[in-house]
């Protein structure tokens, strides 16, 4: 509590909601530096990711704060662990509408709290401005890989397997949910499915018992952000090849099956809506058995939902029924 | 040129304004991964900070876009210099209001590629997303240290001398000037001394120079950026230490001096107003002559303007006359 009901300064806001997520950062300094310093491991890489998002655009306004606090790491530390790297340290970069809500800003300490303690990293410092617009957060995240060892987007080669970590769709579904989507199929959602949806959505869980297997096995990564069919294509233009993506093998969950098997014409919404963040990555032949022990130890649940191609069979991507798919779009792109 | 008039999407956003700026980084890999790889030196730390500016808060919405690219790398860049660190990679993420201005975007393009040049860093990733508000570009640059020899806010002792590069002022005139400040002493500005101003605000330089000298000789330093008085103090608060400013010493440019002859008021708004990004710093007295030496040698002005004293003694502002200056606010801050 302030003495008096002013709003708190720049200074107060870093020190009373920022400092203490820092606090285990030895390069952070207690955020009272003009930069922060990262410990380097001998051997290894830093591999350096950044997404922001924006109020209105990447959430709902209504938002609360904690949801956008951990959806704004997880993204980030999506990021990280497609590219076989362990999550070390984030900057946080803050543009706060006037005057700065405490509420708020304590929920959103709380949900980095949340955050970073399941993402296995720390605050390294950061910016807090003001903006007429909406709140935006940027996030930088740092994770270290073995030098050499970073796994890339492209080197994908024909004949390899494609497999996916987790379920596809939760998200979507769950956006939908949250902006209205009315249908026979959302009335017969049972509440814990509901739930389920809506946690996908704001709760994105990086795989980070997906980066050793990545490292060993995949000959390329990516992860799902802005929807399955439109990774799978990026990943595949990347490698300069095509793909094959059956859609009959791609796992839902028990949440979007229900829907689904009400509503399937929702399946091409599943498979393009993306924020899943899940991990696509492609595996050749001869590595597949044992790539597939190491998961089964890991408790890691993957599943092959297609194969890659020469770069003139082009992307293909196929419905439910083995046939081709026409879609709509691809994947979400901002403009 | 497009084929049709619809303007770009994100990917050609990227592809279009951003990749040619990574052309020469390593580990962007043409901006078409998930993440950038920072390559390690031996014996080396990375000193990584993040600054994020906003349309209507730090520049005019009408500003140029080369201005504003210009500036935002540069007030990052600045902080690496100041802690002794040499720039090696910046990433940028950008929330646009929609529909994108390309010529907006080209302009915003070049004034980076000016600065990366002038700066000696080169763009390792970013995230390009939209906005309803104002546009928004959040930078984080990552620099070079020799492990252990990141020079920190902390550091001062009691007794030391403390230094400014350059000069002091200049840019908080330029942006009065931006303002439409008006005075007798505005409309005596000569059109060289106005544009100098305007120049300054414009176009930080930080300080490359003088990365290695503070190294080898300062006990501690901050950039400064929002203005000599406030940075100077938040220098002796993280040092746990007092200190005196002697306003008389402030260095001043031919421009700013001529303004300050006819409107000694604004002497104040000079030490105060920030964006001046130059370096404030301290140098043990037994080190003073060898300093001031490599400087000379490096072709660094620098001026000592005060002292390090107890934390009891506080810290003191005098003004033109040697007397105690009372100063309406110390710095800028933001909310």
């Amino acid at each position: 509590m302030t003495a008096d009901n002013s709003p708190p300064g720049e200074t107060q806001i870093i020190q009373r909601y920022f400092a203490p997520l820092a606090a285990g950062t030895p390069g952070a300094f207690g955020l009272s530096d003009d930069a922060g310093l990262v410990q380097t491991m001998e051997g290894h890489e830093l591999v350096v990711t950044t997404d922001m998002i924006v109020a209105g655009v990447h959430f709902l306004e209504s938002a609360a704060p904690r949801d956008i606090a951990y959806k704004a790491l997880g993204v980030n530390v999506s990021d990280l662990c497609a590219k076989g790297a362990v999550p070390s340290v984030y900057l946080l970069s803050l543009a706060l509408p006037e005057p700065p809500d405490e509420k708020w800003l304590e929920g959103l300490s709380e949900g980095l709290a949340e955050a970073q303690s399941a993402l296995t990293c720390t605050l390294l410092g950061g910016d807090t401005v003001r903006t007429s617009g909406p709140a935006a957060l940027s996030i930088t995240a740092l994770g270290l890989v073995p030098t050499g060892r970073m796994v890339h987007r492209s080197g994908a080669l024909p004949g390899e397997r494609v497999y996916v970590t987790g379920t596809i769709g939760d998200a979507a579904l769950g956006l939908a949910l949250l902006q209205g989507a009315q249908s026979a199929a959302v009335d017969n959602l049972s509440p814990e499915h509901s739930a389920f949806l809506y946690n996908r959505y704001w709760r994105p869980r990086p795989r980070l018992e997906a980066i050793e297997i990545l490292r060993d096995h995949a000959s390329a990564a990516i992860d799902i952000s802005d929807g399955l069919v439109g990774d799978f294509a990026k990943l595949c233009d990347a490698s300069s090849a095509g793909g094959t993506l059956m859609g009959a093998d791609v796992p839902f969950s028990g949440a979007a099956s229900a829907w689904l098997a009400e509503e399937p014409e929702r399946f091409g919404a599943a498979i393009t809506g993306g924020d899943d963040y899940e991990i696509l990555m492609t595996v050749p032949q001869e590595a597949a058995q044992s790539f597939e022990r190491d998961c089964r130890d890991q408790g890691l649940q993957i599943t092959c939902i297609g194969h890659i191609s020469a770069r003139e069979d082009g992307v293909n991507i196929q419905g439910k029924d083995g046939q081709a798919l026409h879609l709509e779009r691809q994947s979400y792109e901002h403009f």
